[in-house]
C-alpha cells in the first residue's frame, strides 16, 4: 500500500472551518465529509484490496452493487447475440442460414418498417426549422394544417425557441393541449399542473422509484411476467419486487386475492409496501383489464394505502373487438375518489400506439393526488435534469390532439392510423395462430399491446441441455432460434414466470409481407428443436 | 391501525414456492421480498406512524430522504419567485417596476434570443421529415449542403428510422462521426465505441456516480464552487461530496496541494474517495485551466487511482485570447498515459458552445480506460432507458463535424458562428466591467463558459436583515435584485463559496441590445441596497 503523510489535527480543523452551514443550503443539505451527523464509515475490505493491488481506479468488484444486480433481458444477452450475428453477415453474408435478423425483441415498430404518421413529422419538421414556414415554398411541401399547427405550438413556446431549455414539467401551453386530450379521453377534469413531461416513459418511472424506495424494506408490488424496466429501476434504486403473479389460465387475469396475498406475505416479513405496478394494456402478456377488475384494483389501492403506477403506454393498441381501454384515473373517478383519496401516477409515452415513436423519446406521467409538498420534490428532482427533448414534448402534445375532421391532413392521418392498427391486429392473429400450431406451445390472445407470450412445453431433454451450458432451458430456446432462424426473441425469465414453466415474448411488428416467411422459419426451427430433444 | 388477517405459514410457503431462481435470472438478481441471502428489515417507525394515520399513502417525511437532501438552486426558489412574478405581470402589466423578466439563471442562450444555427436546423428538420428530401421544392428552402448531409445521415441510421430506438450507445455511424471530430480536435485516437450519447450531459453524470457511489463512504471530489448537478446527483444516490477549494484571488485558480489535502482529510475520515470532478472552463466560475495545471491534475489522479470526471460542455466558450482549452484525453494521451494508467470520462453537450440548442437535449460521455466488464455495465444501465433522442444525437454528431470550406453553408456558419462567440466575449466584458464598478463587489475575468461569478461584500446590516428573514444573504440579495428589477441570478451558495463570502451568478446570455438596460437597472439597485444597508 502507498505512504501518505500523516493527517494532523490541523488539516482537520482547516476542513471544519472551510464547512458552512449558513452560508451554503446546498451543501449542508448534501452529505458532504465533514456533515457532522454523519457517522464515520469505515472503509470496504474490497477498496483496501483495490488500492493495495493496483492504481487503477475501478474494478468490477468496487462498482455499485445495485447496478451490478439490475438486469434487463430485452436488450440482454439474446440481443448482444444477434448484433454479433447481424456484423458477421454483413461482412460476410451467407455466413448464416439466414439473410437478415428479424428484431422481435422490442416494441421498436420504425425499426421494422412502420413508417411515421406524416403529420406529426411535418410539425416536428416545421418546428425546428421555423425559418421557412413564411416561404411559398413550404406551402408545396407540407399541408395547411401542418403549418398552422406549426405555428399554434411556436406560440405556446416562449420565445418561440424550440432550443430553449423548458419548464422542467414541459412546456405550459403543450401540457394544456395534453390535458385537454385526457379530459376529452376520460370525462373527468386533467390539470396541466399535473403532468411531467420526460424523454420517454422510463425516465418517469425511474423518478417514481426513486422518490418511493429508500431501503430494501421498501416494497413494490409488481406483476409477473412484467416489463423489466420496473424490475431493473427497483434494483437501481435499491428496494424490494413484491411480485403477484397474473394467471395464465385465464387469460393473464390479474386477481385481487392475489395482490391481498402477496401484501400480507411481504407485511409478514417486515416489507413496507409503498405502490402497485399495473400495466395495461399488458407487457409482455397483451392482456387488457376489464373495467370491473380496473375498480377492484383502485379499491385495493385506496385500502392499503398503496402509490397506485399505471403503466399505460398501449392505450391506443387494442385489438381485441370486446375490450376497451379505460385509464386508471377514468376509473377512481367514476368510482368517487379524487385527490384526497388515492395517489395514481399514469406513465404515457410517443413510442407506442400507432405512431411508434421510439426515436423521439417523448413521453409523460400525469401525478394525481399527492401533497404539494411532494409534488414540490417530483419538480426538484424533474429540475435536476432541466427539461425533456422539445422534440419529444411537441410529439406528445401532437398525439393527444391529432387532426380532426375537416382539417386538411384528417384523410390521409386517419388512414395511416388505421392502415397501421389493423395490420397490428391481422400480424397478432397470424403469429399467434402460427404459434399455437406448434406442437407444446399455447399462445394467449394477444388483446393489446404489441406482444405475444407464449408458453412453451420443453421436453427434459432440452432442458438438461440448457442446464449442462449452464443457462435457462428459456434463454437455451431462443438462442437456438436465432441461430437457425435469425429471429431475435426474448426469453420469459427475462420478465418473470411461475417456477418450471417457459414462455418468450415475441413482437407482432414485422411487417405482414415477413410474417408467412416467420411463420414457416419458425415452424421448422421448432419441429426440428422438438425432433432434437423430445423424451 | 387497522386489521389484517393474520399470515399464516401457508402464505410463506406459498410465496417461496413462487420463487424462481433458476427460471428467472432476472428475479433471482432483482432484490425481492423472499430473496434468502437478505435479512427481514423492520418497518421503519414513519412507516408505522402513516399508516395508523391515514390511508393515504404518501407523506413528506417517508420519501426517500436523499431526494429531500438534493439541491439544485439553478432552478431554485429565487426562479420560482421569478416564474411567479412573470405571471403577475402578464396578468397585470404595471404590476411590478419592470416590464419583463430576465432569466440571468441558467446557461439557456435561445431563451434570451439567440438563433439557432440555420445548417443544424435544416439537417434536423429533414431528418424529422425525410418524405420532402427529393422534392424539388426542397431545393428552394434547404442548402445544398444541409440536403446532402441528411441523406448521409440517414445512411448512417439503420433502415433510414430516425423513429426507432437506437443502439443504447446511440447510432453507430453517428458515434464515428464524433469520434473522427475528437481526433482531429485532440490528435489522438477516439475509439465510437467508447461514446455514450445520452439526453444532454445531466444523464450521463447521474449513470456515472449510480456506477462510482456504493454509500456515504464513497466521495468525488467536488470544486466549491461547483455547478450544483454534482451536489445533486451525489445527494441523490447517496455519496459523500468531497470538497475541494477553487482560489478566488487567484482567477479561481485549481491547486493540486488544496486536492491532495482534502483527499487526505476525507481519507482520514474513512472515506473512500473514487473520482475527482473537473469543470473546464468552468463553471460557474468561467475560468480556462492552464495545461500545465491540468498535467497536475491528471498525474494526481493517476497517482491516487481516481477517476476523472472531466465536464468539458464549455470546450468551444473561450473568450480570453491567452487561454485555450485542452481536453483531458488529449492531456493525459499527451503524457503517455493510456487505457491502462487512467479512468477518464468526458462530457459533452449540444447545450452549451455557441450553438446553445438546450431543448435538443443532446450530449455524450466518452469513456476510457474502464475495463470491458465495467464498460458492459455502463451499457446495461444505459440499455434500461433504451437510447437516447435520435435528434439530440443527430446534433451530437453536426456540432463535431460542421460545414467545411467549400460547402454552400459555410460563409454563413461561420459568421453565425463567430458573430455569436464574439458577441459573448463582449457582453462578458460589459457586465464584468459593470459588476467591477459597484462598491462592493469585484469580479473576475470570465475566460470562458456562459457566467460571471462576482463577489459581494455585504454589509453587516444587510446580513443581519437576511437572518431576519431566515434566509442567506446572498439570497436576501438576489431576491431583492429580482423584486427591484426582474433580473434573475442565482445566489452563490447554490454553488458553494467560502463561508463568510457571499457572491451570485450571471449568465452573459441577454442580447447585446438589452445590457445598458441591464447594467443600468443593477447599477441604480446595488446603489440604493448599500444606501439602505451601509454600517
Amino acid at each position: 500500500m502507498r505512504k501518505y503523510a500523516p493527517v494532523t489535527a490541523s488539516l482537520i480543523t482547516d476542513l471544519l472551518r472551510h464547512r458552512s452551514r449558513q452560508s451554503s443550503r446546498l451543501l449542508s443539505s448534501t452529505h458532504i465529509l465533514d456533515h457532522p451527523s454523519s457517522s464515520s464509515p469505515s472503509p470496504s475490505p474490497s477498496s483496501s484490496l483495490m488500492s493495495s493491488s493496483s492504481n487503477h481506479p475501478l474494478s468490477i468488484a468496487t462498482i455499485n452493487d445495485k447496478v451490478l444486480k439490475c438486469e434487463y433481458a430485452v436488450r440482454g444477452e439474446i440481443v448482444t447475440l444477434a448484433q454479433k450475428l447481424q456484423e458477421e453477415l454483413s461482412v460476410k453474408p451467407g455466413s448464416h442460414p439466414f439473410d437478415e435478423i428479424l428484431y422481435c425483441n422490442i416494441g421498436n415498430p420504425q425499426s421494422l418498417g412502420q413508417q411515421p404518421i406524416t403529420f406529426f413529422r411535418e410539425v416536428l419538421a416545421l418546428c425546428d426549422h421555423p425559418a421557412i414556414l413564411d416561404k411559398s415554398e413550404t406551402q408545396g411541401l407540407f399541408s395547411t394544417d401542418a403549418i398552422a399547427r406549426a405555428w399554434q405550438i411556436l406560440d405556446q413556446i416562449p420565445g418561440r425557441a424550440t432550443g430553449a431549455y423548458s419548464h422542467s414539467q414541459g412546456i405550459k401551453g403543450l401540457r394544456d393541449t395534453i390535458a385537454a386530450g385526457i379530459e376529452a379521453r376520460d370525462g373527468y377534469p386533467a390539470d396541466p399542473n399535473d403532468f411531467f413531461l420526460t424523454d420517454g416513459a422510463s425516465p418517469a418511472v425511474h423518478m417514481m422509484m426513486q422518490l418511493l424506495i429508500r431501503s430494501e424494506g421498501d416494497g413494490i408490488l409488481c406483476p409477473i411476467p412484467q416489463y423489466p424496466l420496473y424490475s431493473a429501476s427497483i434494483a437501481l434504486h435499491g428496494g424490494t419486487l413484491v411480485p403477484y403473479y397474473l394467471d395464465e389460465a385465464t387469460g393473464w387475469g390479474l386477481e385481487t386475492s392475489e395482490l391481498k396475498k402477496q401484501l400480507e406475505a411481504a407485511k409478514s416479513k417486515g416489507i413496507n409496501v409503498r405502490a402497485l405496478v399495473v400495466i395495461n394494456p399488458g407487457n409482455p402478456t397483451g392482456q387488457v383489464l376489464a373495467e370491473d377488475n380496473q375498480r377492484q384494483i383502485v379499491e385495493f389501492c385506496k385500502q392499503e394505502g398503496l402509490v397506485l403506477l399505471a403503466d399505460e403506454v398501449y392505450q391506443e393498441n387494442i385489438y381485441a373487438p370486446d375490450k376497451k381501454f379505460h385509464s386508471f384515473k377514468k376509473i377512481s373517478r367514476s368510482m368517487g375518489y379524487g385527490n384526497e383519496d388515492i395517489a395514481l401516477v399514469s406513465f404515457q409515452s410517443v413510442s407506442k400506439g400507432y405512431y411508434g415513436e421510439c426515436g423521439k423519446r417523448g413521453g409523460y406521467m400525469e401525478v394525481t393526488g399527492f401533497s404539494p409538498e411532494i409534488r414540490e420534490q417530483i419538480y426538484k428532482v424533474a429540475s435536476v435534469n432541466l427539461c425533456s427533448n422539445i422534440s419529444g414534448q411537441i410529439l406528445a402534445s401532437l398525439v393527444m390532439n391529432p387532426p380532426k375532421v375537416g382539417d386538411e391532413s384528417f384523410e390521409s392521418y386517419s388512414a395511416e392510423k388505421d392502415g397501421i392498427l389493423s395490420s397490428l391486429e391481422r400480424r397478432a392473429k397470424a403469429l399467434e395462430d402460427a404459434l399455437n400450431s406448434l406442437e407444446g406451445v399455447e399462445c394467449n390472445k394477444a388483446e393489446g399491446a404489441m406482444y405475444l407470450f407464449p408458453r412453451i412445453y420443453l421436453p427434459a431433454k432440452a432442458i438438461k441441455a440448457a442446464e449442462a451450458v449452464n443457462t435457462s432451458p428459456d434463454t437455451f430456446y431462443c438462442r437456438r432460434l436465432l441461430n437457425a432462424t435469425g429471429i431475435v426473441v426474448v426469453p420469459g425469465s427475462g420478465f418473470g414466470q411461475v417456477p418450471g414453466t417457459w414462455h418468450f415474448r415475441c413482437t407482432i411488428l414485422p411487417q405482414e409481407d415477413k410474417i408467412p416467411a416467420i411463420v414457416s422459419r419458425l415452424t421448422e426451427f421448432h419441429k426440428q428443436f422438438m425432433e432434437e430433444f423430445r423424451d
